[in-house]
């Protein structure tokens, strides 16, 4: 608090000021009697839209867990000596360990006198290079091209081919972005328009991740819900997307369908069939793809693998793969990488007219462009060591290390929470996140609405004052009607998530008989 | 061109998907006989307000750049052999060094490998060491909490501190940022409000920095224009606020008051007197101010100095100090260490309703956190060595060098500017541009006119074609009607940049001559 002490308040009467102090005090007196004015920004003149957001991934849980950890800190007593933030998919910060081949890459971009160092390998020192000659002046400090560096780009497009079995990939089409938030925000603005009845409609699967109920919010966009199948393992069928769609035909102009494989907070990987009958779906309808597949590498469960949009696209033949359009996302926050920091990301575009891409251009210059080691750590992520190179065995150990244990957390994770009784979960076939089910009592749905809160938040608040697990309540994901989940993330050391879910089944029986 | 040829494009014949291609074909002969349809986002049915967005800093000049570049690897011959982009202030990619400490504390961050390295000093691996203790799992790769690291805005609130004599800053009021432009979009987003007259009206200086007029125009808000007076160097006039201001009543509710100081495009260092009007004016209307100080490390003229509003307002006396909103800006793209590809940056918001900022936060966690290892460059830039440190003393050399090596260039660019018949340049006092006014003859203005194109427009496309030189239009910028302008940078080294000025003056002269 020293740094506050350091000057008087009243500078009133240093020379040169007190002229504006008294002709300051001389107007104020007109305006009014008050010494505190009315400030301009409040809650009643701030931009109705951002208000209305809602963000629950960083929501009251989050704060709530944030003021618990200060009062942890100041050594006020609690039934748990931390808090554990299984609220969102934060790998590092749950002790996963960086890729060593990536930061490697990224050291040396950051300081290239370490490509004369022999502790680095050769095959990261030939990455570095090749990232540092596209950049101006050989230096992660410049602005890149508004859409990314090329050879970044040219490297995404060899992934995605690599990653769909020689479907071509044209760099033009690839927009290295911010994180996939960025791309997904960037591209829902240019989408929505028009008033009324006519204004668009987005189209998103309830449960979903809420970055797109914010989007949507921000935009001033009509949110259409379709819901996932909980019973068939949160399947998404195609006579719900109908149902939703020709309801909000009504209201809107529905012209987007956002997905996401594996899904997120339900963890479903979609068929092959699936994906066959909304890309046929959209095609019908004309509606525009969103494919959000930033856990394309995070899939777990036997007989279950990752198809991309585009694949399957241009599977359909000429008269999809020329006319659908689609946009999809990845990120180096999730897979195997975890690197949620750098915000690094990319999205894909697939028939997008030329003009509208100009305009995406347009529209990216204005934040400049993505963040330069992002851009790098993406590169790694598309273009890591393959056999032969130095690196490479190494790279495939760390690799198959995270995701082996991603895979038997998964499982772990499915087991334990079925076994709480009032708990159902659905097999965690990809992603990073458990989305069980649960049963509230009505005495404790009676006393959420008196305190004005919805069920399941009442229940993780619970869950969170008297066992430090911090998860995310259902509703800020939504769900059907009646029905209660949170989310957790899988993420904790393996250890670590056993107690937490022990401690979790603890709760659940204390808060059934609670509320019996 | 390879990857394109990997597979053909016909992929209808496989088995399994053919029946998509007939029951496709078959519905498409009921909707059009067209082979290839309609899309669904097209510049008519795209978000009209992104359509109307304009950003000259990378529009349709630094397009034709790019294609003259790509023209030039072609081996296409051409007046010039290499494109010189003064369009942005882009230090590194025209050839500035990273400074060296700032490199090393993110290299140590982004691998700590390296702590253990003898090669790198002390005082960069103490920093570092603070910077990973703030990360999750001490990771560059975790989100951070959505308003940035704790140590950090800690280290920012010392840095005002000291840069304001003693005025105390509070880390709450800090917020890490992806670079500048992502605070002023934030808070401009929440200031925004109202429909048809009662519609948000924002402030910006003419000519402006186009960050502004393009996320006014984004939000929908309404651009109000004051005019810097270029006969007084740029001076900022109260009574042209006023007149701008009464004007505006009519119209919408203006609101906001933006200020650029040092200016951009045009390089005036504000003086405390006209610091202190603005503030009182902004008192006495109530309006929300907004500073961007980016180029507060770029003051080259005797005389001048930088006085932040923040100090100001607090020299001027707690009914000021305690009511006037202000919200601050700084960069790590600017000043001297020029980290454009970083995206750091910070926002200091001063009398910011508690409300507001809860919202403020909510808002920002939507994008998540910004960029790890751009708060960590930000970190260092407000926590640099001190006297008695390792690496102090080649700090200074590096910073002073790079400095005075500005200081020399915005003289003489000045002074060469000044040299050209035509061309009148007020003086650089501050950031990174020359913003001279130019002569355009009413046969140039007749042509430009003839193809629907700003005459300054015209006159910057020449200067590309002809001489490589990619300068800004004025009208980029906006301009008091009938002058014209262009903006450079100063950033080229030295014998480049007056090469590029002796090849403007040839232009120029040319040029005068062509349209006599």
């Amino acid at each position: 608090m020293h740094r506050f002490a350091l000057l008087a308040r009243g500078a009133a009467a240093r020379p040169g000021t007190a002229r504006w102090s008294s002709a300051a005090e001389a107007s104020a007196v007109h305006i009014s009697e008050k010494t505190s004015r009315e400030k301009i920004l409040t809650l009643e003149s701030m931009n109705p839209l951002v208000k209305a957001l809602e963000y629950a991934v960083r929501g009251p849980i989050v704060l709530k867990a944030g003021e618990i950890e200060k009062e942890l800190r100041k050594g006020i007593k609690k039934p748990f000596t931390e808090v554990i933030k299984a609220n969102i998919g934060d790998a590092h910060a749950m002790g996963q360990r960086p890729i060593t081949f990536l930061r490697q890459v990224v050291a040396l971009c950051t300081y290239p006198n370490l490509l004369d160092s022999p502790s680095f390998p050769e095959d990261a020192k030939k990455r570095a290079r090749r990232i540092l000659q596209g950049c101006g002046g050989n230096s992660l400090g410049s602005y890149t091209a508004s859409q990314g560096i090329n050879c970044i780009r040219e490297d995404v497009a060899s992934y995605i081919e690599r990653r769909d079995g020689g479907v071509p990939a044209d760099p033009d089409n690839i927009y290295l972005t911010t994180g996939a938030s960025d791309g997904i925000t960037s591209i829902l603005k240019i989408l929505v328009s028009g008033g009324g009845k006519s204004r668009t409609g987005v189209m998103i699967p309830i449960p979903q991740y809420p970055l797109y109920s914010a989007a949507i919010s921000d935009l001033d966009a009509i949110q259409v819900n379709y819901y996932l199948n909980e019973e068939k393992c949160w399947a998404l069928d195609v006579n719900e997307l109908r149902r939703a769609l020709n309801e909000a035909k009504s209201y809107c102009n529905p012209k987007v369908l956002c997905i996401i494989n594996p899904g997120n907070p339900t963890g479903q990987v979609q068929t092959r069939k699936c994906i066959e009958d909304v890309i046929h779906f959209a095609w019908e309808e004309k509606l525009f793809l969103l494919a959000d597949e930033v856990y394309q590498d995070n899939v777990y469960s036997e007989g279950c693998q990752f198809h991309s949009f585009k694949k399957i696209l241009y599977e359909m033949g000429p008269e999809y793969y020329n006319n659908v359009e689609i946009a999809s996302f990845h990120s180096t926050s999730k897979g195997y990488m975890g690197e949620c920091g750098y915000r690094g990301g990319y999205m894909e575009v697939i028939n997008l007219h030329p003009e509208i891409k100009g305009q995406l251009v347009k529209l990216l210059s204005v934040r400049l462009c993505p963040p330069v080691s992002g851009q790098a750590a993406m590169d790694v992520v598309v273009n890591p060591p393959v056999p032969g190179e130095e690196s490479y065995s190494q790279f495939i150990k760390e690799k198959e290390s995270v995701l082996n244990n991603l895979a038997q957390k998964a499982k772990i994770t499915e087991e334990l929470l079925n076994k709480i009784p009032g708990v159902h979960c659905n097999p965690l076939q990809g992603a990073m996140y458990a989305f069980p089910q649960i049963f509230i009592p009505s005495k404790a749905i009676e006393e959420a609405k008196a305190h004005k809160m919805a069920p399941d938040m009442l229940y993780c608040m619970k869950l969170l004052e008297e066992t430090g697990i911090c998860a995310v309540p259902g509703s800020g994901f939504g769900q059907r009607e009646g029905s209660y989940h949170f989310r957790i993330t899988i993420l904790p050391p393996l250890e670590k998530l056993k107690i937490l879910l022990e401690k979790v089944k603890d709760f659940h029986i204390k808060f059934l008989e609670k509320y019996a």
